[in-house]
């Protein structure tokens, strides 16, 4: 089943060898296997992940050729012959997590992130980056028809992981938390999502920019970890009875605070470490994680129900995270200033243009 | 209210400098107050962290002159007019956790071992190693009338402790649990917990007695530290499915094992510190933690309903501990075989002796 | 330990004899024992229980004389010797639960208002329409100095036991629940609680006024049970996906919600039950129940945790609950109304009046 | 992907029409869709469900001409070209729950017995009766070779369903759970995995047979509904502390347990209807549900996981229960003994006889 009007060839970015420029060209448009759809991908987020993979500095090996990218936002233009639950002309989201086994341990579990047959958008499968992309249709995410498709695309990723680990912290509502990398692409959508769920903020972040920033997103204190004289002091101090944060989400993109957030947890506290610095370490002393009994957790991105529900609070008009538009074809241009570190927020392709 | 025969004066070790030989002398007999209860002391387990108040080696300052001792099963003889909950001539146990404050946040969440407030037997009040011992009522385990006081000593910290780790560890029955140092005091109850408990235990020790000794006490299999080519590899195919274990419980004594047990530990699996190796540090890389979504805890002592459990399964005779008997007289022997390795399970000082 | 200014006697409302009309007159002011606390009680809410205790058509027989009353706001004037979390001069709350054993099975687990021993305030011990209240130290409320005696005093009860309800319900955020009885006096702080903790609301209650009302508390839509001809479906119909909401918050004041809201919630969703009509039960068909996985669950008051975390909401400016003041000297017209069944809101009674 | 000897023509128990005894013959072998295995059954387990499929007289309508069956252990012959990862050859289990979406809001959270397009074997599609059944690959039991493919056929319902529930209770390692009609079919199997979990049992039915084959079974008390004056004083005494135990399975055929069980569970107990007596309803005092805070809640099939969790116990020896073997052929005979109530324990039927 499929719409009428789908092209047999399409604009694509593409990596054909890892280390050198994305090329932008035409590729066959393909069609969907019986469990999977074809989605025409109208914009896509573009994350840090999808540098690394045009750069091939992960462990993890791509496929090559490929089409990155897995913030894809668009509409179901056909299905496959067992898929009979999303219809052509639903609004759907192509995922990091394209598909899964749906039939292990993990996602008997609802761990689909953890299954060992994972396909994921942009780094084994191809990607977003592309007019056309195919996913498994157990996976794509449902998107409500209200929501606008531009500004969902960071949610698919970004989002959704950020929720993930919220939910992961154990941290009610009235509690508070602490964000690590608060002004950040990540933190800021963390601090949206924090606010939804009733959590009490603390950010943490350089700069005034940053703290005014954070404020906005609905954070009650900040500690500029570049001027704080006694960070460990000053995020305990910024909870009512001094003993610290409950929960800390940990989306920093620099080793140290993954190795200093159990001194300023609450006792029985929980830390999230969600970001990935290149080769960083979880470090916390026995004796004291053990008399406060301290939480440290690694969260990985959400599985489909967190997506579902990340989604939601989206729909519902709580999560507005800011982001610039680009057509698809300048791509590279994003790739650039994201290796010059010169992104603010984060960045959407347009893929008609 | 009071039994009639309390004498005045017992027979108690006391350290009167750090890091000189216990002294065995006659002391006072103290009175309890309105919320406390005395306890004559029939026997009482000795743990290291006994030796490390005598040796006043830990960062923790202890009273001086001090009573050590938190393993005591006795008999109340007298109590508080607070106090109406107990009864002159119950069986009772004091604890490692002596009191608390019953009213922070904490106490109100049955975290008292996390109360800032909290009264240590035998480290900031005195313990078990005296004939007659004060402790909170609120605080003292109740022991069934049917149980051997001498068997359920070690019961009182060490059982108590490692029944709380499988607790906190999350895994239920069926799932499988590796003990890091399973021949080891902790260790060898940490077995007969586990078992009580329905899990499938992985021993991991040294050496083909310890090899014996914990099939003896329930493990299903064991991985030697000393020959095996590939720890993580052979705790791994240890499981079912060869994808590791669902909880990881480390009660070894040295740093290793805390670094490493993130490595075996199934994808969302938890890692539970209990033991403290002096200057340890956990330690996991963030990539991996994230990507398999571990978790690292610290686990302290239970709070009162964890001991009242814990003795609940001694009731009923599923936990059997090793022990040695000796008199408390002699209790500097027994420092002095800590002191130099030579201990293995748990020795029991009489006090009446 | 005490404040220079307490005199040795008070005004309180007194019942002489259940079922008659309460007295107004001067009593003698308690002294705390030594785990106690001498309240000085500046404002005290009026509840529907308290009008049982009156009339002792309760199950449960009342200490006679009583001076009734639960949601005591004050300041600490005097305290017992063992008595050091608490200082004079301090805001403290007096609640429904005025102590509990603290050492009992219940207690050890943070269920303290499942003691058996537990002292009910304005029922079995005196309560808070007097001056002076005395309650144990660990059971008093503590209340910041930032906060409004007047505005908080409903929320001691009221507050405290719809958060409860609504913790119990294991509802997180994004999810939906329904409050039965939303216009009501629980049912107002109840919609506020829900709305903090990140809940989306569906208001079921009678006529318009609690229509806009429970939408300026909110909720964000509403069910009529007295214009509706499907009152099932169209719960059903307000949630997104068509469910049913994910728990049901029962506040109503008559049995017919309890035995028909297991028809619309959410399949594995939540049932819980909070309201006491006289006589009424719970119902549901096995077969339904089984095959949607439904749960049905009572929610008491709240423990202490609870206390301190509703009340954090209420300083944190989140809850606003419609009040009326009155002097006590009036309270037997207060209990006219309620008699009449002519409250909308709450009462709150002002001690020194 | 087939084994090379699928006949096209097996034997089979057919209902041509409801209320009229079962037909044995010959019906054609059907072929494994794309997402589907064919499974030789071996052995299957008859179940009072079985027989109301026969009667149609549950309120839910099945398939016609049905084959019936749901509890069928059996080998892999055939798999669809989706499939791969289960083997031609390996033993497989065919359950109630034959397929489901796998992507509804219930399949994404591990409800998959929720699901609105569960197929379910033996009712709305072909069941177990019949040498060889279709399934959907991702639910079939993967059953270990080790496993005697006749024992573990009433695992596959009835013991999977039991599993469920004690899972659900909340119940841990060391917890009392009062089984009522713990001598039947359902009941003797809920014995073995509740002492398999570490429980402390109260068997609860009628007769001195069933008091002795429940002992057998790992009970450590009886309460025997047929001579017991005060049976809710019975179950409660049968506690260590008379409080009653932690949880209460109702696996009964008739409903007065149903409204009976909410008055001896213990206050913060929960109360699990599994039995489904035809037309029974829940009941339960408002007032004692919330003053004691009970949970009754209804707990249907396992899910994937739970099923693999409760084979996993069986492989492991700890579940033995009993069954008598009959030639498939005979089927109506069991039918027959059923509708007189004629049966202890389960029937497994032969399908090569």
């Amino acid at each position: 089943m499929s719409s009428p009007h789908i092209p047999t060839e399409q604009w694509a970015q593409v990596v054909e060898q890892t280390g050198k420029p994305v090329v932008y060209k035409k590729i066959p448009v393909q069609k969907p296997g019986p469990d999977e759809v074809l989605v025409n991908i109208k914009y896509s987020g573009v994350c840090h992940t999808d540098l690394h993979a045009v750069n091939g500095d992960w462990p993890l090996a791509t496929k090559l050729p490929l089409v990155g990218g897995h913030e894809g936002a668009g509409v179901v233009v056909a299905r496959g012959e067992l898929v009979n639950d999303i219809e052509i002309g639903d609004y759907a989201g192509v995922k990091w997590l394209n598909g899964s086994c749906l039939s292990c341990s993990f996602c008997q579990t609802s761990d689909e992130p953890l299954c060992a047959k994972a396909l994921l958008s942009g780094y084994t499968v191809d990607g977003t980056f592309q007019e056309y992309c195919i996913a498994k249709a157990a996976h794509v995410a449902r998107i409500p028809k209200e929501c606008n498709l531009e500004a969902i695309a960071p949610v698919l990723c970004a989002g959704i992981t950020v929720y993930k680990g919220l939910k992961e912290s154990g941290a009610r509502p009235g509690q508070t938390v602490a964000i690590v990398g608060a002004g950040g692409g990540l933190g800021s959508l963390a601090c949206q999502y924090a606010k939804a769920m009733g959590l009490t903020i603390i950010a943490i972040d350089g700069g005034d920019e940053k703290r005014e920033m954070t404020a906005k997103l609905g954070a009650s204190s900040y500690v500029d970890f570049m001027t704080s004289k006694n960070l460990v002091g000053d995020v305990k101090a910024a909870t009512a009875d001094g003993l610290g944060p409950h929960a800390v989400i940990l989306v920093a993109v620099n080793e140290k605070p993954f190795q200093q957030a159990a001194e300023y947890v609450r006792p029985r506290g929980t830390v999230i470490a969600i970001g990935l610095p290149a080769g960083a370490y979880l470090r916390a002393p026995v004796f004291e994680s053990v008399i406060k009994m301290i939480t440290i957790k690694g969260s990985y991105v959400g599985n489909r129900a967190d997506s579902a529900e990340a989604i939601e609070f989206f729909r519902r008009g709580l999560i507005n995270a800011p982001y610039k538009s680009i057509g698809m074809s300048q791509l590279q241009k994003v790739y650039d200033l994201m290796h010059e570190g010169k992104i603010a927020g984060r960045y959407v392709v347009d893929t008609s243009k």
